[in-house]
């Protein structure tokens, strides 16, 4: 017991919950708190979060500072922004206290932020702790497979994902976030001015192309509603035909005559033939294909455990997926 | 010029020669050389082995000795078999120059010869030279690519990956290497006591076993010939109906009830519908399909150039390529 690493859960959302019951089974880790700042789940023991480990009576804390142990990692599930995050971990951090985060923006920090990534960087590097944010999507469909693909082809001028994910089958925070009977035009609005929509495109993109030419570009976004043709019934909400029931995404970089990148997303409901296709357009051409997609809470969940040990074998820094080895 | 990386081949035979192509047009290196100890290439300019680049006129050397400068790094495509190349590789680490290297049993290396391993870890530590075995098979499509894959997977315990590769489009020493128009029985006995079939198989097991749990377990193999059911007319050679014309290969490890690893090779020629599957029995379970699968000279070659950055960024010693960061 004394060797296992001692863990916290930050942010008790469905992700940071699954997550919290995956490290309970593992066998490094020993679970040493959670923190939350919802008012309903603070002083809460965490059994009534549904957990059944022996840490089942430990409560919810406001804060890291109102655990009883330190934990030497900490598993982030509380934000998609990065300007966000950035406040959440700074305490964690310069504790030494190394994190995996689900953090979207984190995937790619340095692209809006580049300010507080160096600062976060700074700290890391002078406590020795680690940072890296890391999913499904972003963190690996976009980015990581695709580089990893790309490393059997010569001369790779174009990189292109499509993604195609049916949110009947997601949660109810998923099906809402999509639009899900808004009127088109207001749900298309809302995508091009990013007030709606699917976080981490953006960062995806500019990873895989920095990852391949060490620069990354300009990227140009586009978003629409996807219109429902028939009525729909999921088990959380119902569309009619002619409303929304999710969207479209894409994100393009070039980066000159080098590299062109095409990430293309769609979530919506009922979508048939779920999928995640990669092309590498070089030498020699690859297309990969799964067949129902890489998608479900479960896999960001393990992204989030696996990234784990990957992280700690690391140099003290703010890391990103790409650098760290595989094993 | 001057901050370019230094480059030599070592091992001039198909994979060299077009691996030596690849690095003229790269950006960041420039060649100094090229080594092998065919006496029949041994002073030839390099132009004669149809290089253009403005190292055309160096001559190719029987050693690293002969070099007029000494390389950063080497590409070594002349050994399959570790003990081989170990005592090729020895020169170059002792001069702290770091290598990648297509030889099929360094991409593990102390699964046969764990002594030799760890002299080279040791004398890569103490040089500052680094090494790796990589390449598409072994090194990619069933052992990284899995790992890879299983990253957004909780407890995996099995995965299972097979390989059909269309003999008919490669270069003829590997449609003689898998027996073509021989007796089906007499090449299966090959097989069997390991002198002839794939080589490197062992190794991906045993990698990918050793990524996912600490530890190799032991490992089956199978080998058998594949029957041609028609005669075969390729570019190089002829094959009657009832003649070996491809193999077969599995190997299997069982590490408890915690992970069963299958990988399922078929080379052969006239094969239909090629490709790579990779099946991750997890939560979720995954399941991957590259149509065509990733084959071919070119691929080898940019296993090797792309991993060279990679390797270059890892601290110094014997590595494995699940070890290195993807960019």
């Amino acid at each position: 017991m004394k060797n296992k690493l001692k863990v916290a859960q930050f942010g008790l959302g469905p992700i940071g919950v699954e997550c919290l019951k995956a490290v309970s089974s593992l066998s490094w880790a020993r679970i040493v708190g959670a923190v939350d700042n919802d008012p309903n789940k603070i002083g809460k023991p965490l059994s009534e979060l549904g957990q059944k480990g022996a840490f089942r009576t430990l409560g919810v804390t406001a804060s890291i500072e109102g655990l009883r142990e330190q934990p030497d990692l900490v598993f982030h599930t509380a934000a998609s922004r990065f300007k966000i995050a950035y406040e959440q971990l700074l305490p964690l951090v310069r504790r030494g206290i190394c994190v995996v985060s689900s953090c979207e923006e984190l995937v790619f920090p340095s692209l809006r932020e580049p300010r507080l990534a160096g600062n976060l960087n700074r700290i890391c590097r002078k406590s020795g702790a680690r940072i890296v944010g890391t999913g499904v999507n972003p963190g690996f469909v976009m980015d990581l497979l695709p580089l990893c693909l790309s490393g059997v082809s010569q001369e790779v001028r174009s990189i292109r994902v499509g993604r195609v994910v049916n949110a009947s089958t997601r949660r109810e925070p998923l099906q809402r976030k999509i639009g899900s009977g808004m009127q088109p035009k207001a749900f298309t609005r809302l995508l091009r001015t990013g007030q709606a929509g699917h976080a981490g495109l953006r960062e995806s993109a500019a990873l895989l192309a920095y990852s391949l030419t060490g620069t990354t570009g300009r990227i140009r976004e586009t978003g629409e509603a996807v219109i429902a043709w028939h009525d729909i019934q999921t088990r959380y909400l119902r569309v009619r035909a002619g409303e929304t029931c999710g969207l479209h995404q894409t994100a393009e970089v070039k980066i000159g005559r080098k590299l062109q990148v095409i990430l293309d997303l769609k979530m919506y409901l009922d979508a048939e033939d779920p999928h995640d296709v990669i092309e590498v357009g070089g030498n020699p051409p690859i297309c990969l294909l799964i067949k129902g997609g890489v998608a479900g809470d479960q896999a960001t969940v393990a992204a989030l455990i696996n990234t784990a040990p990957r992280l700690l074998k690391a140099a003290p820094g703010l890391k990103l997926i790409t650098e760290l080895g595989l094993a």
